[in-house]
């Protein structure tokens, strides 16, 4: 068990109704002017936003508001974000949505309480002195934001999609109402669920450490996503289903499931370079590509692990005489399931039409040209992350 | 799933050597005076007490000192601590040790910051306003408290043990050095795994909620503490068992293993009231004589839940046809653990010399009086706990 830092301050508010509860909430904390900040309008077809403005107002919350939060936002609206913050004197950044319109809270949120353009923490120039508190409603059960330290925002001039993580913009609450799930398409369902999986098994199939808490604990969070995934997808109203993914999503990325072991998240930033250069893919679905080749690559480098992996989590049986066959049962038996659930395992079924220029270019880009390599089994350069790339055609 | 609330904002400091940088720890909070709070003096044996003393010193911290937090932390010795707080204008309560000097510790904290008797607070007779924060650096994996907003004192003049809870008292930050434990009796180990094990189990064995998550990681943190248990008791300088022990102790207590379901602890409850009555009497101790009785008392109340329990936690295999057989299975093979790991499962292993004015006596304050029952399958009444401490003869 390699030594480790553990901090999860976010206090979470769980279950039915639980939005309605949101002006009550700011209040107790003493917040008298917030940011309510979300996507492209789904909340307002859904009534979400009324119910928000509703709750605002009973406990006597002035707010301004900012929609136009996009899968893989983007800097330019963070920048109005801050602006708006600055001018009319915000005191709470209310990040509505899915992973996307708290991603953008967060950065708006660092931004806003800090004097230089918010790229430069994106690019490690910079570290932030503070942030506004953040506060959300999730709407979707996927990337984990709602109790991370992280946030990914994509420069939309320089096509650069990169993760940054602070404890100054951890949301202070999080409000997780399953409910609010009930209407995400099959799709986005899909991709939430390879997110929530990914955010887990990325820590999970490493080298260092050995922490038998955190094993089991990922393999709970792996086990239920698995089930509760299968069951959201046939009935999406399917309140215990709901409930299972919201709650695995904010602990899959909270630090948990990785206490204790070395942690590097190398598909998720080969699969960063995908979908900032082609913008209409969705980073769940770019994973279920990545994941399954990138496991092709490297289970060779840690057999017994990936063993572990086939048969704990996904019930493979254990060839004692040949555990390499193990090993491979797991990959297959996780591209099969994403299959299932309706997700891309290729870029083609991506449909996206990548070139060798392109890969050469997310390459060069995912390796900051050539100023680092990823940390894992092995270093992973230009050459490896080529390899890789190939290996989802 | 039931609506919850999740808080657990206690950074987690955990590894070797950790405990060294407490003085740094400190002074990046910007506290300035401590009160340096410990037990019977083992900690100036094993060296640690001249460790933090040497960081405190380093990092420029001023404290002052106070020792003798016993087994069941009694009130006397807070009420000098926070005479101690006030008169020197301490800033941080440093509790190092096991849950005894946390618990004390927190409990002069929460006094120290407010006006009134503290042990109004344990008898729910007042609400506290607030609390001087808490750190830990925790010597003994068993109880949680270095992460949990709970706190158990006895009032030595009433010998009535009593358990409070509030956010307030909750541990700023708590140090978790697994080599600390190398040092613990064998005794003190059983009684810190019987105890970490209950405050899963007793989460786990309840009626309302379906929770897959939250059933998974209790399973989790049930599974890896009996495991490292038996290689803790083997081999005491076993560092990834003392640390899966100390990090499962951790996670047991802070309420993540319990989520979305119902909450009761009827085994602790009881027991209070007998390490209360009885001194010598060591918590871990009580626990594993009541917990064996209470689950031959309830289980028929829940089959198929103790089926789960003794399925995917001692790997009993399930029978179908007669689903008893499977409860009572796993009751046995909890029983059998608490014995192998040298734990008493009667009163009199216990020994203690339990009367028949005893068990009345326990059973009346167990209820305040006929105040209260103790919730769960079923309401639990004077007759009903003496009829669980019958069991436990």
């Amino acid at each position: 068990m390699l030594n480790f830092e553990f901090y999860c301050p976010t206090r979470v508010f769980f279950g039915r109704d639980q939005h309605k509860r949101v002006g009550e909430i700011i209040k107790s904390y003493g917040f008298k002017k917030v940011l309510l900040h979300y996507g492209e309008g789904s909340i307002k077809k859904t009534g979400l936003y009324d119910e928000v403005v509703k709750a605002l107002n009973d406990a006597g919350i002035d707010f301004v508001e900012l929609g136009g939060a996009r899968p893989n936002p983007v800097l330019g609206l963070v920048r109005k974000g801050i602006e708006i913050c600055r001018k009319e004197n915000v005191d709470l950044v209310l990040a509505v949505g899915g992973g996307s319109a708290i991603d953008s809270g967060k950065a708006i949120a660092v931004g806003a309480a800090n004097d230089c353009d918010p790229w430069l923490f994106f690019m490690k120039k910079r570290e932030p002195e503070r942030a506004l508190p953040v506060g959300t409603i999730l709407t979707l059960a996927a990337t984990g934001s709602e109790t991370s330290a992280s946030a990914v925002i994509t420069n939309e001039e320089l096509k650069l999609k990169r993760g940054y993580n602070s404890d100054f913009h951890r949301p202070l609450f999080s409000i997780l109402n399953p409910e609010l799930t009930y209407t995400v398409s099959p799709y986005q369902t899909a991709c939430g669920i390879v997110d929530i999986i990914m955010h887990t098994a990325e820590r999970y199939l490493t080298q260092k450490g050995e922490a038998e808490v955190t094993d089991r604990i990922a393999e709970a969070v792996l086990k239920s996503t698995i089930n509760a995934g299968r069951k959201a997808l046939k009935n999406p109203r399917d309140y215990k289903a709901r409930a299972t993914l919201m709650w695995a999503g904010s602990i899959s990325h909270n630090g948990l499931t990785g206490l204790g072991r070395d942690f590097f998240m190398v598909s998720h930033q080969i699969e960063h370079e995908i979908s900032g250069m082609f913008e209409e893919v969705a980073h769940g679905a770019g994973l279920a590509v990545v994941f399954p080749a990138w496991m092709k690559y490297a289970y060779k480098y840690n057999i017994p692990r990936f063993c572990q992996y086939a048969v704990r989590v996904w019930n493979c049986e254990m060839d004692y005489a040949n555990p390499e066959n193990t090993a491979i049962a797991g990959i297959e038996a996780t591209e099969k399931f994403f299959r299932e659930i309706g997700m891309p395992t290729t870029m083609k079924e991506l449909n996206i039409n990548v070139t060798d220029e392109n890969i050469e270019e997310m390459a060069e880009k995912c390796t900051n040209y050539g100023e680092r390599t990823l940390p894992g089994y092995i270093e992973y350069g230009k050459k490896e992350i080529i390899d890789i790339l190939k290996l989802c055609m």
